[in-house]
């Protein structure tokens, strides 16, 4: 599916569907028109999709739109609380998110390895159409690649993603003041440890589920409630740590974070510790940080508590003027330390 | 970076470059930051990627915007006339110029092998910027991944666009009407062998550069022009067989061509009948086919011979009722056939 077009013509196509991917699913000829036809347009269908054209074409209304890209190359694809596809929907939508868009449209690109199963492609594609409808966000261009066996990794997607901002918020690191609440949606380190788990082939007492999930909905609720959002950012990469840092450094001030009010459950905590890692550090998918004016600390709360996405969210420190170092964190025990930036990575392909 | 955020943090970073691209350059730490403040950063420095958030935010006029997504594979990374860098630009530009949209941004999602010299990215960030910089598109978001060493194969590239249509036609295949007049804006098949000679170390009489070219321009000359435009189609993986028949199939009527009006270069005709190409499947990345109305053909012609992306630009063929089969072609010896769609594939990873 080079193009919207290729989702939905009625040519001729093969008699025979394969059980794997060939390299001629991605050359432009009637065995991609076949896949197209059986796997993508199906699945995704839509009326946009169903344009026939180079380029999905739609009405935005006036206004300031947000634009974003991420490539997904999690390793394994399927995990516990998730897959490749369900977590390249949530987390474009979380990145929309991020600048208080309301998503509108995803596009899908994937990249392909020779011999892939036609069952695992299936099964992401039903997966990444079950995330998107459940945010109400079609998928409205895609594009497919097929790279020869050992130049990829079974699958690999890119989806990049169009929200419209309908409210008058600069929702950035440059609007966080000193006084703001720095608040998180729950409890954190289940995506990067649910991966580990899988990869390394550990087994906890319970099953620890990735938190992967759409926080675009979430957002709109505190949007409407006229909250005063200062800064938005979701926790992936780098973890909560890192987020925060990049925050502090842009803004020129200090966030103190209280350790003993970040939520992180007992199993992933346990599993931290034995795996050597710090939980702020750890990627999350389905969390965020929201710095927001104090007096709608109860607001918030309010709303989140309320809200799938907000179960367990709480306050975790506050912004102020520039202190030792950009993020600061008094201990369980009442110590201050600096929470630094990731230096390196703690886990490839998390995502 | 996996966000516009990324882009230009000022925090500690390491004093140390690397020579090749490391799987902590895809870890969400400081080696990312490094990378992103010494590569992408000051290569695709603009406004809107200067936003420091999650999702680039730029204002949009009302009205029907296009949105487009592709993958490149492109192996070899370089090759006579291009690279993966330029190809990545100019594939997006021009499926968002075949709505006649006109191009506004575009994101770049990277996905690095360990162990790529870092010399080799740079050079393709560079060939990027440089093509985007040519057509005046910013690249406003971006992302980067790193995948070990044997799950990839040096670079892959994913852009999506976005652009804006501010005319008031419906350019698509269901806009074909008998009569229309199918020219093409100049020869064909040279990507395709420019990239094949590389692959395979021939060695031709004179070099074969790739078409590799962004057409937006040239479409926005026609479309000011007021032309009739019924449809248009970059004639990329499958070549311009595929392309008119992908639109005389939604059209429901025939495309007939005069195989003595293709303009195909000798070298390239030569070179096609050593190796078994038709040049009418090669892949192009700077030709596009546009079917017009039959009364607007001087003009667009005129057009054309003056624009750099028009030379060579020929009339050839017409739209008639449905005839034997989608596509027709009169040979040079006057006989008729039908141009099938391509089965299969002819050369895999060509774009």
């Amino acid at each position: 599916m080079t193009d919207t077009r290729d989702f939905s013509l009625s040519c001729p196509i093969p008699k025979t569907d394969y059980p794997t991917v060939l390299l001629a699913h991605g050359g432009g000829g009637t065995l991609m028109q076949r896949l197209l036809e059986t796997v993508f347009f199906p699945t995704f269908q839509n009326e946009i999709l169903d344009q026939h054209h180079d380029a999905a074409v739609f009405p935005v209304p006036h206004g300031r739109i947000a634009f974003t890209t991420d490539s997904y190359v999690v390793n394994p694809l399927f995990f516990p609380g998730g897959d490749i596809g369900s977590l390249a929907v949530h987390g474009t939508v979380n990145d929309l998110a991020m600048s208080g868009a309301r998503p509108l449209a995803l596009s899908a690109g994937f990249i392909l390895e020779e011999g892939l199963p036609m069952e695992t492609l299936e099964r992401v594609v039903r997966s990444m159409q079950a995330a998107a409808a459940q945010v109400d966000v079609p998928i409205v261009t895609g594009d497919t690649k097929v790279v020869d066996r050992g130049k990829g990794d079974g699958i690999f997607i890119n989806t990049a993603g169009i929200g419209i901002i309908e409210h008058g918020l600069e929702i950035s690191p440059r609007s966080v003041r000193e006084g703001g609440a720095v608040l998180i949606n729950g409890d954190l380190g289940r995506h990067g440890i649910a991966i580990l788990a899988v990869r390394e082939g550990l087994a906890f007492e319970t099953a620890i589920e990735s938190d992967s999930a759409p926080l675009a909905d979430l957002v709109q609720q505190l949007l409407q409630a006229g909250l005063r959002i200062q800064c938005l950012r979701d926790l992936t990469r780098g973890g909560l740590a890192s987020a925060l840092n990049e925050i502090a450094e842009v803004s020129g001030l200090t966030i103190a974070l209280d350790e003993r009010a970040i939520p992180v459950r007992e199993d992933v905590r346990g599993a931290c510790e034995l795996l050597g890692f710090d939980p702020l550090y750890v990627a999350n998918e389905g969390r965020m940080a929201a710095i927001i004016d104090p007096e709608d600390v109860d607001n918030a709360l309010e709303i989140m508590a309320a809200h799938p996405q907000g179960q367990g969210a709480a306050v975790i420190g506050r912004v102020t003027s520039r202190a030792a170092a950009p993020v600061v964190m008094t201990s369980r025990i009442g110590s201050s330390r600096i929470v630094d930036r990731l230096s390196g990575e703690q886990l490839p392909r998390i995502c």
